[in-house]
């Protein structure tokens, strides 16, 4: 990569078709953000809607509100829109719960929809709450099932008559790799295995084509590209094919076939309702549609586009100002398909990106020595990925992450 | 009862040692709200709090709260105080998820601490999520457990050394009838079986006593009288003594020992934590810590002796007023313990309730013919139970609940 000129990054911006949207968001004053693949920022829009349900729809509806103000549909309603980002059909996304819960959630009902198989799919240093919701979910149906973690390169050779499940995230939270979904559901669905996509770190920031990939199952985060605030709400998408035939093991009042008739007995409700499990945060659900709405405001097509020519500018620059500095590039090699975070291995990683958030470049640190940036079109500018670098370049030369403050390690990092 | 002049009920609330808290509610005007067992109403310091973590904890916080901000350890400290309107340790009650996901991970974690026995008890007429999750818990077990649904009488005497878990809701939903906490419990645990206790119609309305009552297992409801708003997160309790040896079969990335240290295999955190899952709801969070710290500003025992007081006069009114309008007291007599709920039947208890709350007096129905009024003593007035009684009377001997609107069924009843 050439040496690139302020003017030139000045004329990126001002081309940008997504530049308006920054102003959709309330960002703090002196803080340059590339952590919006772990918590979203806020949408300046999400504020007021919060306010009008606390104060408007709670404090004056009140209960009248699951009926006046719609409540009761919202898992529904938001789940349709974010069909529209995943590919899918209205009726085959469903907000719930947390990403964790909805992994049981399908884990479970996949097992249990292939009785005779007992092999289980993943890979290793896959976002840790796959596997660990994979080991827990075979322990409770008794053991029977053996998970086996495959390298990503080896996964479709081991897909067997004998396989069951196999689970993986769309793009790895680490190094934004990002596996083949059409490919890998096909090799799949040959041996007669079903797939389960984590969409945490794709939904929002690529654009997805479940049912184009002939996807059978999925969950996704709410709190991170979607901007649905800390804790969002998640979501799940069930092809419709498999709405008859999967139950939930989490078989909650609000997903009855009627649940105001309050009966003793479970009966889930026909389609996607029935993995609604209990009664869903009304808050969450309004703060995460304002998240949502934005993105269909946008072109996700644009949004990619951008994303990869932020990831490619971040990538030349740190190339060319940091590589001497032991910063070693993670990931899809600049020019390959990637998502939209870019990660750099450094042996004193945890205290670099502790002296980067105290100057206001805010990453986030992944053990044991990758620092992350996240990389968010709707609100991050090419001079914002200019001045990180700036930053990053500074404190690596003046050796600032040396100071003890940053080597003190956090509850969270 | 004599009939009680306006006199007596305006000195009843002048010598009312919780009047004051009313004013640190937002209630709107002309509504005489009687259903805050279903969703407790809007503290008023709830509204600026959740404005203060969505504009300042997340806007400008942004990932760094976690933090800064101490997300991380909320699901503890609210639990914590929690724990002190339920009679438990601090470190015995955490805040997660929803009531009936919670009860999935106690009634699995149970069942499976419990190997050798397979008959599992409950009462006909539960509130359906507990007997749904039950039912759903032993289909992913495999089938081998049976439920009995047992007749809340006869439960004790149906304990054998074969059960392995009781499961019953302290204070019934429709009815107000209470369980012997203490006696049933050492009855269950008599014979090994451990009891699970659906706290979510007692928590803030009763004074409870777990571990006086030596309670092995608890979940609860945030939405209900402790007044965390709509879909509110829940909380459970595990006794101390079976931390060790009871774990979460949604062993999400949360409840692991090293969160962050983002390893391939789940190991349970010690104590309660292990039974967090997937991020919570941090917004969700807070307005529940909202409600809770109401509460603990407040005596749980003048809670509960205002509680009884409010359901004396409305039983005590409506059998005066109502009687002769087919209107019959379903659940305790006067004088017998109570939840702090009161419900009545009558063939059109539908249409008599939408007649009741178009003008201002908002009860709720379960079906099929119950009419059932909470009673929430930090925000209501003697004078607001005169006042709906009034109400109910007039609807009654006019029969305007006959008016075709009040028999259209809404989506939420």
């Amino acid at each position: 990569m050439d040496a690139i000129s302020s003017a030139q990054i000045a004329a990126l911006d001002a081309a940008d078709p997504l530049a308006a949207f920054r102003a959709r968001f309330s960002l703090p004053e002196g803080v340059t953000y590339l952590d919006g693949n772990s918590l979203g920022a806020l949408p300046r829009a999400t504020a007021d809607r919060v306010r009008d349900v606390i104060e408007g729809e709670w404090g004056e509806g009140l209960i009248r509100s699951w009926n006046s103000a719609d409540w009761i549909n919202a898992p529904r309603r938001v789940g349709a829109k974010i069909a529209r980002l995943v590919g899918a059909n209205p009726h085959e996304v469903i907000v719930a719960d947390s990403t964790s819960v909805n992994l049981h959630k399908l884990i479970i009902a996949a097992l249990r929809a292939r009785p005779g198989r007992h092999a289980v799919l993943s890979e290793p240093g896959n976002f840790p709450t796959d596997l660990y919701m994979l080991e827990t979910a075979i322990a409770t149906l008794g053991g029977a099932h053996a998970l086996t973690l495959t390298p990503r390169d080896e996964i479709v050779s081991h897909i067997t008559e004998e396989t069951a499940l196999v689970l993986l995230t769309h793009v790895h939270y680490k190094t934004a790799d990002v596996h083949d979904m059409a490919a890998i559901t096909a090799a799949a669905q040959a041996k007669g295995a079903m797939v389960l996509w984590d969409l945490s770190h794709s939904v929002g920031a690529l654009p997805l084509a479940l049912n184009a990939c002939n996807a059978d199952l999925a969950v996704g985060c709410g709190y991170k590209f979607l901007n649905g605030g800390p804790g969002a709400p998640a979501f799940l998408f069930v092809a419709e094919r498999h709405h008859a035939s999967l139950v939930s093991p989490l078989g909650g009042w609000m997903g009855h076939a009627q649940p105001f008739a309050f009966t003793d007995h479970y009966e889930p409700a026909s389609g996607i309702s029935r993995f609604l499990c209990g009664t869903p945060s009304v808050v969450g659900m309004a703060a995460l549609e304002c998240g949502v709405d934005l993105h269909l405001e946008a072109d996700m097509q644009e949004i990619a586009r951008k994303s990869r020519a932020l990831a490619e500018l971040f990538m030349g620059l740190v190339h060319m100002r940091c590589a001497e500095h032991d910063v070693t590039l993670v990931g899809p090699p600049p020019g390959a398909p990637r998502g939209s975070h870019v990660s750099f291995r450094h042996p004193e990683g945890y205290a670099i990106m502790q002296a980067l958030i105290a100057r206001g470049v805010i990453g986030d640190f992944r053990a044991p020595d990758i620092m992350r940036f996240g990389l968010t079109p709707l609100y991050l500018r090419y001079a914002d990925i200019v001045h990180a670098v700036d930053v990053l370049e500074d404190v690596l030369r003046t050796r600032a992450w040396q100071a003890p403050e940053y080597r003190t390690r956090q509850a969270v990092t």
